[in-house]
């Protein structure tokens, strides 16, 4: 019977079942540990139908990757389109930002520790995640900017999304401290700086070296 | 003759001299395509050799990619010495890490764009190269900060480090800037904020949101 009901669901469905599976178990013990027979026992599917929906160990492991980057782009989105105006825009997808993080410690931020580690296209996928978020970034930075999108913007994001990226190793180091808290002390840092460089306004360094 | 000259060299000349043609070979060829027998014909001794100095393909890429990070943290660290104030050792820093990068294009970029498609080891190996250069920075905030060390430096020290790592892959993207200009764009992007952030002065989201 129990069968017989697991045989109706949609395959998407069923697929989202393994993912979730493969996350718990991969947080859990670490991708080289991890073994197909508790996913799929977690799952409650047998292994080959893993095997037929993943091809492989590595190609679930992509599928997680994936699926995180992509919800956490959408919370990025869609948290910076509930914003008025670029700051409140910027302020927004921050905050959902380091909210996802900080709520995916055993998920999100583990897959992407263990990511390098494995290697090969796994890296490969991460590469890609992020390059959806820089595109998601930029597009957001650019609607800030007076001349809209432009190698201006595409250098605001770069170094926004490395910061915000090596900012969740220092969230790990100070787990009391809030996500709206980390994205306050970011804005600090970066808005009036990133207003003024949108703008082409130019510092000059104390030396009088420079362009 | 030669071959008697080259027995005489110390083991830290020859040991140097194996990176040096480790670089190239993984530099043009990628870690995985490349043999340890071009290696070995390049430094002129023999394959026998490298496993005797590195024990493995992949011990030798440790060792390229740990010379690399040691060099880059000697140069921000001897460029940032000789800055008068925070703001000019800060600039001086910042300039040696984007001139280094630009520098070595086809060695420490190449390198670090391998090193996690390798995993293992090598990932483990550019995070120890990752935290020495976090610690490098943090000491030249930290400095520059009223309060001396602190959470707050540690924070800056974290933003700047994922901005400027991120900022050097838009750098391949525009090979035409300098590594002047892009140390120009990226202070005039943080240094207001990250001085107001170290003096403790808190900017209020536009919604009146966050701590």
């Amino acid at each position: 019977m129990s069968e017989k009901v697991r045989r109706r669901l949609p395959r998407q469905v069923r697929e989202q079942q393994i993912i979730d599976a493969g996350m718990q178990v991969f947080s859990k013990r670490g991708y080289h540990a991890a073994v197909v027979d508790e996913i799929a026992d977690l799952a409650g599917i047998s292994k080959p139908m893993v095997y037929l929906y993943f091809g492989s160990k590595e190609g679930l492991f992509i599928a997680c990757i994936r699926r995180e980057g992509e919800r956490l782009t959408e919370e990025f989105q869609g948290a910076a389109r509930e914003g008025h105006g670029a700051e409140a825009q910027l302020w927004a997808g921050l905050t959902a930002f380091f909210t996802f993080v900080a709520g995916h410690r055993d998920g999100w931020v583990v897959l992407y520790r263990q990511a390098p580690e494995v290697g090969g296209e796994v890296a490969a996928e991460v590469t890609r995640q992020r390059s959806s978020v820089m595109a998601a970034v930029t597009g957001l930075v650019a609607s800030s900017s007076p001349g809209g999108a432009s190698e201006e913007a595409e250098f605001v994001a770069h170094a926004l999304v490395g910061a915000a990226d090596s900012l969740t190793d220092w969230m790990e180091r100070h787990p009391g401290e809030s996500p709206e808290r980390v994205t306050l002390r970011l804005m600090n840092m970066v808005w009036i700086g990133m207003r003024s460089a949108l703008r082409g306004e130019v510092w000059t360094p104390p030396s009088g070296e420079g362009a």
